[in-house]
């Protein structure tokens, strides 16, 4: 894939620096967008307006050649790392070979991503290399706006996504509800002759994302007082009348694109109020779908969703900062390389852009109730958003 | 779990600094070892020998409460982030809040990791704040050294990687040569009615990994010329005739620790040159497990693989830093919460200790003949080694 950099030329041009280095693996999204390179220890980029260049390690030097998108590639051994090395330690030799490389190519000073390694950059700094970390999330927002090819990866990830929901929602369906049989007497679901667990649940969502060729982060299956708390994974036992929320977020291992959906199920009879909540929630993730279009403002499309949830009299964080019930998080992130990325549906979110692709993802939590959340995903368009995800959404399982 | 950080008080107290900073998710390993604390997105961890703190957002604050290891936790709302974001934005925001929190902490030097963020330690600099990355890898030394609960992690995580290793075996094992049959008129193996591909193979691994509770990072298995370049993770037809390499390090999806392991098959009949490559790397493999114990160091036992090679004749990256054939990477890395850490067992690899968790991991590569690499995983003992590992190692399957 050739990404658009020229916001990043125009930046390099306007701050008179004559390159952006990058010093990562290629966990780190920055990196493998503009090397194009997957490597699992960091290595080094130069990203200049005529040419990207890598500088590797032995290991690492044929494969680069090959994979990634570099104009060209150096390896370590070319600027005698090994003597250096052997002379004045690992940390200051890379300083030293880095600065010839960088001079080698002409560059005097670089812009870095903001969260580009200290000691490097003071080393560097040292050798009297210009290092400036651009604090305008420059690559950031390039990688925000995605090409055609970058949208088809996440829809094939949120595909494979689907297929993963909808084996816990199998599971959840075929699961029978036993009265007093959970170890404490309390209601519990079953399923294949034991108690339905969290983590088996789990399992199948990820054994299924693994045949759709998705490795998978930490998956979400939270019920009850779990579902509470929006980052609890959730353990242990899943119980009748209560919520359970299922929040998948894989990764493409061919292509790297995550995918996010969350959908929530009650097995049994959920409460007056879990049904209210679940009612709101929906109501709210439809407001924030009519309200996406270029132009308008993550942190509007966030408000649209306060709105929704203070109108019906919840708290919020936009009405209470501190508030540890109700709608605790912001409405959407972007999706990508990155499972949290650009742009935000947020207090701070900047103007939506074509290309952008940003989940929508209100809930509403407390202890005494359990918690609702219902995610899809879906990008701008040119005059509005296309929902990328196709999963149906109810309650009752 | 409690380390033993009293290296890292030592090592402030020398530098005359109060604490030592971390800004990272909880997948670096520096900010999981020292918070306990599991968290997606980053966040800030104070390490002093009186106490550690940990400065989170409203989301993580309820959960980094009952499940961090730190003495206190505080949020950013507590500092007045929101309205300090609205008038100088969030990055410059951020920087005033940590700096109020490490007042309120009486902290006015910190050291932090060598990779501690660019940006937020040039604003907190601004701010008067002692930022010194610190370079002795103190921490890293740290979590080299396990405690023996580190240990039983990682031989679990072995355990289910061995497993994993029986069901690639299997696979390879109950498949069939079927000459002439690949789709260019080559010979390619068979299971289940289809050609059995490296993507079929790590997909059998994986989910068996993911049964037993691991997680994994990318999965090599690699035939051929892919085995020729240790880093390949293979693709496409596996062959009869020819070396498959496979090399599986899975993290524990509960304990976070790794395993990491390779073993080399040829279904049907290799060639002599791959016979005599597995017999050396063999005689490497026993050799280096017989020299490590402590006070060894990693250069010394690399230096004894690297005898095992070129007394036979082939090139090493002693012999010739520049090779791409023969034994072209490093003997050993150390494995704990990352799948690389220290010790390493290579040129400048220091002095080995009890409780060091290492790889042995010898090889060779020629794109002419193939790969072969055996590795095994060894903790270092009080007087010498235990492996960590009991799969069997022989080249035909």
């Amino acid at each position: 894939m050739d990404p658009d950099l020229s916001p990043l030329d125009e930046y390099l041009d306007e701050a008179d620096l004559d390159g952006y280095l990058v010093d990562a693996d290629s966990s780190d999204s920055t990196q493998r967008y503009l090397s194009g390179f997957d490597a699992p220890d960091p290595f080094v980029t130069l990203y200049a307006p005529e040419t990207t260049a890598l500088l590797v390690s032995a290991l690492e030097y044929g494969r680069a050649n090959r994979q990634s998108r570099a104009d060209q590639v150096s390896r370590l051994a070319e600027y005698d790392y090994r003597s250096l090395a052997a002379e004045h330690g690992p940390k200051a030799a890379k300083a030293r070979v880095v600065a010839d490389w960088l001079d080698d190519l002409g560059v005097a000073g670089v812009a870095t991503p903001e969260r580009f390694p200290l000691g490097p950059a003071d080393r560097l700094r040292a050798r009297d290399v210009a290092v400036e970390p651009e604090t305008e999330d420059v690559v950031t927002e390039v990688r925000a706006r995605k090409t055609s090819e970058e949208i088809e990866h996440v829809r094939a990830a949120q595909r494979a996504n689907e297929a993963a929901m909808d084996a816990a929602a199998e599971l959840l369906r075929e699961a029978e509800i036993a009265d007093g049989a959970g170890a404490d007497g309390t209601d519990v679901l079953r399923y294949g002759g034991d108690v339905l667990t969290s983590e088996r649940v789990r399992e199948e969502i990820e054994v299924t994302l693994l045949r759709h060729g998705c490795a998978l982060d930490e998956t979400i299956v939270a019920c009850g007082a779990d579902a509470a708390d929006p980052h609890d994974r959730g353990s242990g036992p899943l119980r009748p009348d209560e919520p359970i929320i299922v929040d998948i977020f894989p990764r493409s291992k061919e292509t790297k694109y995550h995918a996010d959906m969350t959908r929530t199920f009650v097995k049994g009879d959920p409460t007056d109020t879990l049904r209210e909540w679940f009612e709101l929630t929906h109501e709210a993730l439809d407001a924030a779908h009519e309200a996406i279009e270029p132009g308008v403002t993550g942190a509007a499309v966030h408000d649209i969703v306060c709105d929704v949830y203070e109108d019906a009299g919840l708290p919020t964080l936009r009405s209470d900062p501190k508030s540890e019930t109700g709608f605790i998080h912001s409405t959407g992130h972007g999706v990508g390389l990155d499972v949290h990325e650009l742009p935000r549906l947020s207090p701070d979110g900047d103007e939506l852009r074509p290309g952008h692709v940003v989940t929508v993802e209100p809930g509403l939590y407390d202890p005494d109730v359990g918690g609702v959340r219902i995610e899809d995903l879906v990008v701008v368009t040119e005059d509005g958003s296309e929902n990328l995800t196709e999963q149906p959404i109810e309650l009752r399982i």
